[in-house]
């Protein structure tokens, strides 16, 4: 055969003979040096992995959302590639869906709209944005209702008497962050006519919650309950409390976010607001697979209701 | 060109002229559809990617071994993918590192000398196995003098008196925590003359932590020393110890090994074994990059000297 009979077998642009073709990619495939798994993407575009992109992995919460996709992957006979994409962002995976060595991408991770992204959204390639939801974004997308959380949390507050509230935050940029604020600080409105909550700002992290905690505490009327963007900050608030001897939760409540497994670990014991991780990951492999088969079904985002978890480092 | 001239060109096993192969490469890659990188790969045999294989991310060792992983690829201009092998084993980076998708592949998890890791091998891929050594394994090895680790600890023991040592370990088949049993054994058998630990063997888990401290502390003569083979294993003790209101280190000293960020946060103020995570994992990579450069040099293996790590849950 020419070798522009070989590029068209190869783009899948336009028509071959079909046993013209099945020669082309034998011959290809015999050859050894082509991926494997390329060449069975030539013919049936199902390479049987999907990549992943995450980052942060020393927060429990992404090895714990991995674990949950891996599960919900391998039910479907699929599996897990994964980027890291806190040095390299999401370039790679786009890529890697562009080039065919991946079905379809999970993001984990925020993601902005960018140029890239677009692209590889709009040649109908499948992805999924769990956990960060990015209303620019044009893809199909699956969170937990952080907004419901927040507010959740408020409530319980204002019911049982935590009248002096405060926030320990993160980043503003991260969305998931700032729904779970916006919540709680409209339930406070709603409920006793006005948001008296002070707060403080740091990262996502236990030093953050340590550092945060002592600030509050210091002032001449410190807080008497403290919900945390997440469960690491709480962890490092409850860290905080231990060495000030402050008791939790007589002298300050203080509750989390996302309910990784340590929080149920005696050491912090902490009431926090659940993610539901494994529904979350099933509903993006769904979303994802149906994507694959149907390249122009409308958008859909599914919204998860968050669930307030108690422990003993609130008081009720 | 013929097809033949195409599919030797592909193979690279013999000779092609040298304008020939670059227009062949030249038409694939204008195709569009064959993978970026792996055109780059059949003129350079370079995808600048990598591949991580992974398990138990929900211990945090392993996600603090790959962010140092992923640091040094980075510093060498390299990519990082991951693999989780708890469910498909270590399968599909053999596949990915014989399909060139990946320039080599790191394994990070227990590897056996399976047919598939040996033809790979055989074939001259580069690949280094990190954390966990494995003796019948031809390649490239890192990882920390584990016995020597579990030696450091006996000598702490014995130098202050803990004379009624205990240990709580995973399962046999796991090296690097076999090897840090054998240490510590020897360790207390050449300082004392005999070996009287006691044992209570589960996972490598917060829970089984939990429930060994709680056999081991029952007893008529309970340990007042506990070496664990791990952090999580050690949280799980030291959380047993906060329920049952045994004090540490008064009543009972608690040892770890891995020394993960955790272990430093107030609620476990963890005496640890170091392991150099980022010395390990600069060193496979050197190894790594040093394979692809000569693929015949003599196999290496790097051990890296452990470090007890002195804090509350002992007392001295």
């Amino acid at each position: 055969v020419s070798q522009s009979t070989v590029s068209r077998v190869l783009s899948g642009t336009t028509a071959v003979n079909a046993e013209t073709k099945a020669r082309v990619l034998e011959a290809i495939e015999r050859s050894g040096y082509l991926p494997n798994h390329s060449a069975r993407a030539m013919r049936t575009r199902k390479t049987g992995m999907v990549g992943i992109v995450v980052s942060r992995l020393t927060n429990p919460f992404y090895p714990e959302l991995i674990e949950a996709l891996n599960a919900a992957l391998s039910e479907n006979g699929l599996r897990m590639i994964l980027w890291d994409a806190d040095l390299l962002g999401e370039e790679p995976a786009v890529e890697a869906i562009k080039g065919n060595l991946v079905d379809g991408v999970i993001f984990t991770t925020f993601v902005r709209d960018s140029p890239a992204i677009s692209a590889a959204l709009e040649g109908g390639e499948p992805a999924v944005l769990v956990n960060r939801p990015a209303p620019d974004v044009p893809c199909d997308q699956v969170a937990s209702a952080n907004e419901d959380g927040g507010r959740s949390v408020a409530g319980y507050f204002v019911e049982h008497g935590r009248d002096r509230p405060a926030l320990i935050v993160g980043p503003d940029e991260i969305d998931t962050g700032t729904e779970r604020e916006r919540g709680f600080r409209l339930g406070l409105a709603d409920l006793t006519g006005s948001d008296n909550s002070v707060r403080f700002a740091g990262e996502y992290s236990h030093e953050s919650g340590y550092a945060g905690f002592k600030e509050l505490m210091s002032g001449a009327n410190p807080p008497n309950a403290i919900f945390c963007m997440n469960d690491l900050i709480a962890f490092g608030a409850v860290d905080a409390a231990r060495d000030l001897d402050i008791r939790i939760p007589e002298d300050v409540w203080v509750v989390g976010y996302d309910n990784i497994e340590m929080s149920s670990w005696s050491a912090y014991d902490l009431t926090t607001v659940d993610q539901p991780k494994v529904a979350m990951a099933r509903a993006a492999i769904d979303l994802l697979l149906a994507r694959m088969d149907t390249p122009n079904r409308p958008l859909e985002t599914r919204r998860f209701a968050p669930r307030l978890v108690m422990r003993g480092s609130t008081g009720a």
